[in-house]
């Protein structure tokens, strides 16, 4: 796939247009004067506020979430200063924090099996510059992906897999992800089962694509769930991976509807089409740090 | 209210305005000729097939299925000849079969508990003409619906409810259902568990509307449990009312997109509006009889 | 129609309960320092930041907007004071600027013709508490309407309503809005025009809904002309009315699917359904003080 | 792109699976007696229907269109005789007409420019077995697209356009059209106007993507004309190109909704999301025969 990516219009936020991009993402019990403190505290580092969405689960004792993304002239100069000087604020509100800068991309995985529609999309979105990350590589336990992958200049990992080596599988992957330095994973429809171990080193990291509107039809073979039961709308859901299976915290769902002349192909394929744009809603959103996770649910600053 | 339904522009569907308006169900084992069988038996009945769908679950062995909408002048008249003339065709063919009349409207009863947006929606979809249903009769559990269903000339009846006098209910309400001769009754959001011995007695033609998109949250509470789950879409499911709970097969369902700021009453709130019309919709359809019920399942030609 | 207003759940943002609930809106130069000023001063005077949304139209030398919710104890007796206050940081960043208070309920006068869809779903979703208004009256040009609004105890007026005595009907209404104080005019398919004295002298305040999906089919007759082009999707269109007919500030939009079975009066059928929720939404968000128009567009802060 | 197509799941409708399958499509006036003696036909031809479709423009007097889908056993041998008994049937009932095969696939052609996003979708939809056509050949005025199309193995065609030299260009693309007998053309984006003798050349085969819910914004620059009137929704339009600029008949539109915060960049971003499925959904039903033209208008059996 030879596509002149600098053809292709670039979106406006695009992060390598932006090194002095910056975000602030922070969790704390609600309270007054949150706002006001932070908003001062950049102002006086030189930060000019783009956007900024809050959240309080209740005004009344619960907790506050504030998204805040921000311009700041020699951002890479001052960083460091500006999150040294932050922390005895975020310790006079009891916040849980985390800057993130347009100049760092964060470095993603992509695990495939063999229908190759999610990763197709992802690659897609990547080209035309709607993902904001160096996707550091994909890894699949069937080779079919291999000449697609590779014609982008992305390396391309085989791992077979089946569940009596899943220990070795796993050793290979995390060695891949220690030397990519990795920091999420994507499920492109993966279908294998990841070890409680896995997952738990990598908590809120691993984003997977389940072919159902959970929690309808959690578990295998949704579609042919789904045409047993004679449902008028089939969906798809992006959530973290958890060690409760199907049961993450959800970052998007969606639906498309159906009629009975559907038989399961032809959920599989209409489900094809939603599950890529659900996935790739959910990694881009990820990407931007617009996801917090809150106990078993998500906050989503679109 | 006095909305002056004359002054309402009538569906062109109105049934009152096509005495000559007949209808054909059939079910079928699949085989060739049916189409032919039955095209030809209307022309030579002299009647103009207006509208027909099919559908066959498999080519090769499966059953079919057809709907067809036709005029036929006089159709009073020779009603009951077509109907002698077409048992022999339908043995040929062992066929199950219906004939319906836009003559005969189908009677319509409406159970509601203390919400009343389904009603509403009812009740404001038959008064601009797109019903075509008599309304036998409201019953409540709560007297708060009277003052409208009555201000339409429609009767009221109040039979308060509870599970300790379940059976002097229904006692009620079946007598109430033969006294008008009801065709359907709607559950417009009506609350209360209905006996096996009530729902065996109306086989398919219970219409309920469940407040989730099921199967996800069968039972109680699904917009409390849909909240704890933290999904990005709510949804409503209309079905037929079989002895499995919120298990009977799907007529219409549909949903909205939430997110992390709505609360339970916004799920609610947001929930009634989808809930109204997909019962609206599934009602409608029923009432075009275009629904037909194939095991747990069913084919819906709009 | 004697619902119960007080068996309906009422929504948790419902104006009645939150006395001491406040709304700031702002447009300004945008420049740094603003939010932080902003939530300095609210900090500064009790005042809990419940939601905000902010937007700029370009970081650099563009428009800022922000609205924030707020909760201060004892609101009714501060605000005098807030807003003197307030004016001196207005002037330092050219703020225009507006207070709004949950105890200041907005006044509504609605103006409809025959077709009583869109007064219907008004009625609806004030009666549930969605709407945060008091609707002073209704006038029709028309009878239709007076039993239903009656029954809730809103005045009706009758102002009889022809090209050639406009100015008559007009100095009418122009005396009831003032009468009643009204803040915003509804028109709920009142299918008059207005003089360009009268939309002058409510800029920004008066609400139509159009039967099309603007910038398509501007001016009479919109159903007809979709169904001659042989549109796949039908729309409405919420919007400020300005002296350009139909080119007033969009509020809000929505659409449909159709298809070639449906003739105009099935468009005008499934069209009610759309313009009377895109008008309801466009009301409530009015009244939340969630729309700023800004040239010839809205911002919405949903 | 070295998918291995054999590895998708094949959709129950793929033509190559159907040797047997044949589809006729007829118009004419409307009276009593077609669809008896359409089907009666075949199933005196030993033709099984699987899927019927009819519409009439009006029962009384208008026009009368049904597209049937029948297997007929040795359809290959038979279907010259089928055809040739037709005729006097067809001129009893004024028909026009068509017979398609399943073992005919339809070749097509693909105008291209610079933005690759249509073409894509299409090869996507394409290799997994959905689009029932051979890809005659891709052509383009830029080069970006030629790695992608013949890693395929489709030929690419580079034919450099502007509109000096239109003639040229377009007798260049007519003789390709000739040499590969091509069937449809589909101009995913190709952004060049095409001469009046070009399209009266290929009546009801050029299917064209326009960028906007037309007739909103037709002719240049869409995304800027709706982003400066500030509608909630940008859509697409699939139609079939006449010399009336963004005038023929529509085949399919969708749309997304926009905020204020979206600015022209971002409108092209999410028209680019509508623009591929429209169009493919527009192509797929072309190929399958599922869209009659009448005037300006189609019917579209689904």
């Amino acid at each position: 796939m030879t596509v002149n990516i600098n053809a292709l219009e670039k979106s406006p936020n695009g992060s390598e247009k932006y090194p002095n991009r910056g975000r602030l993402l922070v969790k704390c019990p609600d309270g007054p004067g949150i706002v006001s403190a932070l908003s001062k505290f950049l102002f006086d580092h030189g930060a000019n506020i783009i956007e900024s969405s809050q959240y309080s689960s209740d005004p009344e004792g619960g907790t506050f979430f504030i998204r805040i993304e921000f311009d700041c002239a020699s951002l890479a100069e001052k960083r460091q200063d500006m999150e040294m000087n932050f922390a005895s604020l975020a310790k006079q509100f009891d916040m849980d924090y985390r800057f993130a800068y347009g100049s760092d991309r964060k470095k993603t995985a992509i695990f495939v099996s063999k229908e190759p529609h999610c990763l197709l999309e992802l690659l897609w979105e990547w080209q035309s510059g709607d993902l904001q990350t160096d996707i550091a590589f994909v890894a699949g336990n069937h080779q079919d992906a291999r000449g697609m992958v590779e014609s982008l200049g992305i390396p391309f990992h085989y791992i077979p897999a089946n569940k009596d080596i899943r220990k070795q599988v796993e050793e290979e992957q995390v060695r891949l992800i220690e030397e990519y330095d990795v920091d999420v994973i994507v499920l492109a429809r993966y279908m294998q089962i990841l070890t409680p171990e896995f997952v738990e080193r990598y908590p809120n990291k691993i984003i997977n694509i389940h072919h159902s509107f959970l929690p309808a039809f959690i578990g295998a073979r949704p579609y042919e769930r789904a045409y047993n039961r004679g449902v008028k709308l089939i969906g798809a859901t992006s959530h973290y991976v958890t060690n409760d299976l199907d049961e993450g915290p959800i970052i998007e769902q969606d639906i498309e509807r159906v009629d009975h002349r559907d038989h399961v192909a032809d959920l599989k394929k209409i489900g094809r089409s939603i599950e890529r744009r659900v996935l790739a809603r959910a990694v881009k959103w990820h990407l931007e740090d617009r996801v917090i996770v809150h106990g078993n649910k998500t906050i989503v600053f679109q």
